[in-house]
Parts: structure tokens; sequence; C-alpha cells
């Protein structure tokens, strides 16, 4: 502790010889940021910076005197005094508790985190991005255009739904070569490829879905998919609350989430479906509304919050293109990629 | 239109000959995207693409030929349907609205963003970042280190407040020169160091700030020299609502919202403060609430909401050291930089 005082009071010497030489060079007529007496400024600056959180308060003082530096015209000077400001800031961050000390990091996020490239990312892992979305703010067409530009797989809802339908498809026609003597019955004889009807298929799906309703067996059905891709791929996926499910599982992943405002997406709506402001806005609430309530149900948290997701981007800020550049650029340090 | 049907039927045979190579080369149990007779397949496609916005529902099943063709061993084949699949998205975005042609720019947006590099940025600019953050997720950490990184200068609330008693200090060392034999009687002669006080200066701060409230005085005043220090040098601005300010102003500047759930940000003030739960809990309450306040009266805008912001990061995710990178790779096409 001792030690620590002798230390900072060290440092607040030097912060203190700093500012009258900067303030010597850069003749500012808004004078020094320590005036008053030296040895008065020293003491008080050396409470600040043992006493956590005003260290806070110091750095800012600290980076004013930065500012001022970085306008020095003397080359020499400049470059002198910049040298001492950025010793004198690696001396404080070796300070116990100094500013920054405290990170803000979530180990098990950022353990799941696909952004954090160097440390965190296995070489098994695959590039997986998980982009939700409001409707009309393009999202989807950054997520292609994204996907195809660093040449993985794009999945959405439909696309998701013809694979499941597919592989029930084919689930279904080794069943029904299996059981056709069985229930020979059920079919149509003359016609042995029509598919059983009503409460036949109802009782059908029931049991095939371990009796849950059929909305929330696609949803877990979408979810094993996802799981399992992840395995094998490196793919986009949108929307399908696909971060959540990934999370859970503790695959890695990135999240973003891409909106614009709501008078922004409306007028998008109006060009896209050729509606008039006033059907596009009752369209686009009503989706959200939709979309809100499906993401909630399932996942139990707020679709759209920040702090849901890694990263939000305001696709009007952007376009499609730049949004398509800035999300290329964020992971381009992606090893051997 | 006649044109436009005709290109589009040829685009869908090329799409339906695709779907069928693919399956050929990828063997999948999960067979073609287009099964059933060739001609009213083609004729389906050509109808989607023609048929905005069914075009999307198009865009996905393209996308799933294309996940499969990804996954050809065959070198040879998974290039030439590769490149095939290429040139059809290339043929479709030449169809007039066709999917990604309506862009969610918003023009006024872009033309004051920052990070739209090449195109709006001109060499007069200095580069300008506002960062918004709630209180904990260690936003003010991240603008000081980025800051630092980028050799910019960085302001925050303190370093106003000192900036401006400083102007103020020298205009009214100016002012008190100039009026000293007039307003003498106001000073005590024989200390003519000595302030005004109580209602004088209640009166000579009125007349200083136009009549307005100090608050508001100095929300003006701030606003004001975050404009005029736009004209002159690179920096970092965290808070006093200076991307709204910014944009007002029509000056090019990019602006990121930092956050972190609430759970994360009371740890974080838990450790930098030493408060148990209840307490920092209850802190971190009150000083999100005064700053949404804040920023709501003095912008009209719901703060933290992320269509008011370029890019929101979720500093949870990324901690500090991966967040100050983050920002970094994204504005480093910055020209001449």
């Amino acid at each position: 502790m001792e030690n620590n005082n002798q230390n900072c009071s060290e440092i607040a010497t030097r912060i203190y010889d700093l500012d009258t030489e900067v303030y010597r060079c850069v003749g500012s007529s808004l004078g020094r940021t320590f005036t008053g007496d030296r040895d008065a400024c020293i003491e008080d600056i050396t409470r600040m910076l043992i006493t956590n959180p005003r260290v806070y308060e110091c750095r800012s003082q600290i980076a004013l005197i930065g500012n001022m530096a970085r306008t020095i015209k003397n080359k020499d000077d400049r470059r002198r005094l910049m040298t001492e400001y950025n010793e004198i800031l690696n001396m404080i961050a070796e300070i116990p508790e100094s500013f920054g000390s405290v990170d803000i990091l979530n180990e098990n996020m950022a353990a799941l985190n696909t952004s954090n490239l160097r440390q965190k990312f296995s070489k098994d892992d695959h590039l997986i991005i998980c982009i939700g979305r409001t409707h009309g703010s393009a999202g989807s067409d950054i997520g292609f255009a994204l996907a195809d530009k660093l040449k993985i797989s794009y999945y959405d809802a439909e696309i998701f739904q013809q694979v499941l339908e597919r592989m029930d498809m084919e689930q279904e026609n080794i069943e029904d070569s299996n059981d056709y003597h069985n229930h020979a019955h059920e079919f149509d004889s003359k016609n042995p490829n029509k598919k059983p009807h009503g409460l036949v298929k109802f009782f059908k799906n029931f049991s095939k879905y371990h009796g849950l309703p059929v909305q929330d067996a696609i949803f877990f059905n979408q979810s094993d998919l996802i799981c399992d891709m992840a395995k094998n791929e490196d793919f986009i996926v949108m929307g399908r609350c696909a971060d959540v499910i990934l999370t859970n599982k503790r695959i890695p992943h990135i999240s973003i989430f891409i909106t614009a405002s709501f008078e922004q997406r409306v007028r998008r709506m109006m060009n896209v479906y050729h509606l008039d402001y006033k059907h596009a806005a009752r369209m686009l609430r009503k989706l959200d509304h939709q979309h809100g309530h499906y993401y909630n149900f399932y996942t139990g948290r707020k679709w759209g919050n920040a702090v849901n997701y890694d990263l939000c981007i305001n696709s009007a800020s952007y376009g499609i293109d730049e949004s398509v550049e800035l999300i290329e650029r964020m992971i381009n340090q992606y090893p051997n990629r």
C-alpha cells in the first residue's frame, strides 16, 4: 500500500510537470489543467489516483492535457511530450484498480462469440453468423449478399421449411414402405402414393411430433437442424431464434441485429410491395408484432433489444452493400480465411 | 415487358437445369428443389421471378441449390456449378425490381456517416466518433482506449466542463477589465479580484446565457464547442448528445452506442465502486433514468434505441480491448489513415 502511494505520487509529479510543459509549448490562452501551488496539486492528483473511482476524474484531466499536447506545432516538442503522455498512461494502467482494469467482458458470452477471433475460436469451430432483423430493414438482403461474398451457405425460414419437408418425405417414404402391409387399409389400394389425410394424418403428425403442437414441432425440428448444421458447415442463418438456440447449446457464433427506423422501413415496404403509406405502415406494425411475439415466446427475451445481440447495425445508415462490407471487415481477421 | 419475360424464362431454365445438375453431382438423399414436370417448373420459376415480391421466395430456393452445390465433393464439378450459380445470381440482379434492388439506405443519414468511407467522406472532414453508452458498460474505457489507439483527442463531460470553465474565465477576465470602471461599485474595491456573487452573479449569468436556465446554457455551450471542434480536429466525444447535435448541423460523424445487459453492468459497478448488489443496482437504475431523461429532453429521441445509432456494440460480448479493435477494424478503411 505504502509502495503504491509512493508510485502514485511519482506519477502525479510527472502529470503535473507534463501539464506545465504542454502549456509552455502550446501557448494556449486556455491555460493549464492544474493551476495552483505545485505541492498541493501533486498531492491532489495523488489522492485522485489512489481513490478509485476518482481515478476516472483524473483520466479526464490527463486526456485534456493529451488533447492539448496533440496540437503542439513544433514536431520535436510534440513527439517528446506525447511519449511522456503515453508513458504516464502505461504507468497508471499498472496501478491496481486503475481505470479500465475492471472489464465488462462476460466470459460465458465471449467464449461463444465468433468475433473474439484469436483467443476463443478453435479451428474445429465453424463460422456461424446469426442475423436477426426487423421487416423492411433489408436484413435478409444483407444476409444473402454476405453469404454470397463469404462463400458460405445461407438459410432462412423458407429454406428450412423445404429442407425439413424433404427430410420428412424421406422419413415417410421409409416408414410407408415398412408399414405398407400393416396399414394397407388406411390407403386407397388403387393409389398407393396417396398420403393419409384427416384424422389419420393428425394422429400420424401427433406421434411424429411427440404430442407437440405443430408450430412448436417445427421450431424444435429447425433447432435440431441448426445445431446439426453447426457441426458440419459455415453458414448464415436468418432469424429462427438461432442465436439463442446456439447459445443454449454452447456453440460459438456471432449474433447481429439489423434494423432501421420505422419510417425508413415503411418507405422501403412501399417500394417493395407497391403499397401506399397507410397499408405499408399497418403491414409493418403487424409483422413487427408477430415477430416480437415469436421471438419472445421461444426465447423469453425481448426481440430487438441491443443487449441480446453482439452487434446492432442501422441499415439506413449504410445501405445494403456498405452493411455487408462492414460485417465483412469486422470478421475478416478470422484465422485461415 | 415482353423482353423481361423472355429474359426471366431464360433464367428460369438455367435455374431448373442447375438444380438437376447439382442433384446429380451431390447425390443427396434430400432430392431436388424443383420436382415435377420440367416445363411446368420453369413456368413456375419464371412467374416467381417476374412477380415481385415473390422473387424473394425464388431467392431462397436458389440459395438452397447454392448451399447444396457448395457440398459437392468433386472439385471441378463444384467450381463449374458455383460459377453457373453466380452467373444466375448476376442475371437476376439485372431484373428490374429484383431482390436487393430496393435499398434501405437513407441518403441523408449516409451522407453524414463517416463509415461510408470512400464515397461520402471528403478529405476536409475530420474523423468524429460519437459514443453513447449505458453506465457500467465500460463505454468510456472503450472510448478512451480507442482515442489513444487512433491518436485523436478524447472529450467527455468532465473535459468539456473544464474547457468551458477556462473559456469562461478568460471571457470574464476580458469583461472584468473592460467593465471595471463602470461596475466598480459592484466590487469590493479593496479586492478587485473578488467575483460578483448572489443576485449580481445571477443576473450576470442570466444575461450571459441569454436568459436560459444554467443547465440549458451548459448544453448549448457544449454544443457550440463540439461543432467548433469538428472544424479543426479528429476526436471522440462521449455522450453530450453529440450525435444529434452533429446531425442537426450536418457534420459527418459515426455514432456508436455501447451497452451490456443490466445484470452484467451491475456486476461491474459492484467491482468498480465496491458496492453490494442492491446498492449497485439502485445506483444503476437511477443513472440510467437520469441519462435517458437528459438525452430525451435535448433530442426528443429515445436513449439507447438501436435505430438512433449507426451501430450498437454489446461490450459484454467483447470486453474492452476487443471492442476497441472491432471499431478500429470497422473504420480502418478511412482514406489516408
